[in-house]
């Protein structure tokens, strides 16, 4: 077991020289990464192959298999990435409020990096570089701790990053990859609590559970999205229909597909038997209620299960409810907190989904496809949050920062008699 | 052992309801619960007489049975502070950023309430009132773990809540108070990831590690404060003894006072002897380092633990430095990342102390003891965050909310393929 302590103390050295980069500085030194990747290809390429071929060999198939993939085009793209957080606001020295006080001293709120971020994530190797890359555009050292199935790629991705630290003066360790990936080692390194301040998991349910099992520092869970869309009896069904195209089937192995959709009483007859038929022509497998069973005979029985699945898959949960209240009530049940959308004309109805639900992210009469960092304005995202702190839905660079008081006065204190005659 | 799981679900319950409440049901309830304390003041008196004998009979002496002590006039502080925090401004609903996209959709922020706070503290029952009205008044529901040395007087407190919460039609389970303290039931509720939104443990060492140690919740730390003062080289000697005396002495047993002072080597002789005699005056017993007891031949020799303690007591650690560099590396060691002052007539060192450290409040030429939510315009506090993350120093009203994401739109769907023709 490599000492994970000392890799944690290594990257924390690097915290105060990251924290006070200047704004150019730092895009320099994203930029120099997206060449250095680029210049490296033929090793990453190579690297990812063996990747592959591991994979390969123990049978991973399917859509896991494409995330670990790398081509030209791929690298490319996460070379792009990196130059597009380069150009992103720096978050770090922001003052967010300025205030004079009655007694005459100044009370600022400026954001300042959060320290040393550890990041746990899966099969993805372009995780490596994004999140690296947010991490010090918010003047964050990082931890990356990636899946076996990636490690070869990712060590030649990191190898790109450090050469670039190397040449702007840096210290390597600011970007540091476990490469030991035992259990035993993930949960010292969550153990960590004076050297690590935030631990953001980013995958399946049960590398989410744990971490909350096993960490000590603080940790903002990235976690499933079960999304719902409910069609109000006052919706413009070609509008719902869209969205729930759109939801279900533009991308359905994300986070942010929709899947289930309840639909009001008034105009299931209405909406579903059209609804189910443009959904199966896209080869959308549908698992409705009795009262969608009725309407649409080619749904399957839906579960228990089924309501509380992300499936992640071309499958969808169908529910034909009484009221606002009963979709609001289903979705409280069953909801994972991430995204959920209505289609409604009536503002009233939208404004009491919106308020009564505390996910993440409400859309009224929009796509839940739009859940996303990119999609909503902050540029880039590390991952969308599903813990109710500090952050909570797409999370960007400015929620890699935290605010703290500045103070500044000219000899004021608290109690008078303090005073030096 | 009560079940501490039911508990939490009844309070669970309330959340829904008391995220809907708007602001002048709240501000009555608020100032209901004022009204109720103080009719109820004799049963508060007689509860708190029982408190004050058990602690007695245990021996406990000092500042901590003055913490525990309750009187008219204490009582009577209470329904004014519960009174204080009904006129703050409402955090809930409020729209913090709203942005229209190139495609149309209207993207705002807006804060909602956590859910349910687990406030764990220590002897003092006037925490009881300040933390259900703060959690009450952005929206959340609260479980209050008080220590067991109050536990009448919590009861006796809670119950003239619970008489406000039931005249307002809403569940007394909102503020639950855990009346079974045991460490297994602590750790019971500290596991309930599913029903607890986050956890503020307000207290001593132990009580701060117990919680992070056992926690699978959220934490938020209310740690201590190792305070410091920089006497820099062109500072203002009378401004700097004025910060000296009011942060040390005029009240010596809260987490914003000072706990060591540094001084450049420039200005330790013109410094140190007067500061030490104003010190001795009033009754501080000093400890410092050699270059410090050459000065100051009455201090005692400091050692590496008076520069790591909270003396919470009338005892101060002064050092001599060589440069503002020394200063802010003795800092990055042996703080507590709570409060630091500078006493600077120089702008460029003041930005390059404030700009080195990342302390939760960094004040230039202020006192340590305006480290305070009160003092710093949030009205009032739930506490002193030291955890860096969501909230980072004085943590009032508004770091009991997260922004969330509302978006609006006219059907818009992300891949323009998606819709029906």
């Amino acid at each position: 077991m490599s000492d994970i302590r000392s890799l944690a103390m290594a990257c924390r050295e690097a915290v105060p020289l990251l924290a006070m980069l200047d704004t150019p500085s730092k895009r320099a030194l994203l930029n120099d990464m997206a060449d250095a990747l680029e210049r490296r290809v033929d090793d990453v390429l190579d690297a990812n192959a063996q990747d592959m071929q591991l994979a390969a060999d123990k049978g991973v198939q399917g859509a896991m298999l494409d995330r670990l993939r790398l081509d030209q085009a791929r690298v490319a793209g996460i070379a792009q990435a990196l130059r597009d957080v380069a150009q992103l606001p720096d978050p770090v020295g922001v003052v967010t409020r300025r205030e004079t006080l009655a007694n005459g001293i100044t009370v600022e709120r400026v954001r300042i990096p959060l320290g040393v971020i550890a990041m746990i994530y899966e099969a993805r190797p372009n995780v490596t570089a994004d999140a690296a890359a947010l991490c010090l555009m918010a003047g964050n050292a990082v931890i990356l701790r990636g899946g076996s199935e990636a490690i070869h790629s990712n060590r030649a991705i990191a190898a790109a990053l450090h050469e670039a630290l190397h040449a702007h003066g840096l210290p390597t360790a600011a970007v540091t990859l476990v490469e030991d990936l035992s259990r035993e080692t993930m949960v010292a390194l969550l153990q960590l609590s004076d050297l690590v301040d935030l631990a953001i998991p980013r995958g399946g349910e049960g590398l989410i559970r744990f971490v909350t099992e096993h960490a000590r520092v603080p940790v903002i869970k990235h976690y499933k999205g079960v999304c719902h869309l409910y069609v109000d009896r006052v919706a413009d069904l070609t509008l719902a229909l869209n969205l729930l195209i759109d939801g279900k089937t533009s991308r359905p192995g994300v986070c942010n597909a929709l899947e289930t959709v309840l639909v009001h009483r008034d105009v299931a007859d209405a909406f579903l038997p059209g609804a189910a038929a443009a959904l199966r022509e896209r080869g959308v497998e549908l698992r409705g209620d009795e009262a969608t069973r009725a309407l649409v005979p080619a749904a399957g029985p839906a579960s228990e299960e089924d309501y509380a699945a992300e499936f992640l898959d071309l499958i969808i949960a169908l529910r034909v409810v009484d009221s606002l209240d009963e979709a609001i009530a289903h979705i409280r049940r069953y909801g994972s907190d991430h995204t959920e959308v209505i289609a409604t004309g009536d503002t009233s109805t939208a404004q009491r989904f919106v308020q009564s639900l505390r996910s993440a992210v409400v859309m009224v009469n929009a796509s839940s496809r739009f859940s996303d960092g990119g999609q909503l304005g902050l540029g880039a995202e590390i991952g969308i949050s599903t813990t109710r702190l500090h952050a909570y839905g797409p999370m960007g660079a400015e929620s890699l920062t935290i605010e703290r008081f500045v103070v500044r006065g000219e000899g004021q204190v608290r109690h008078p008699e303090s005073r030096i005659p």
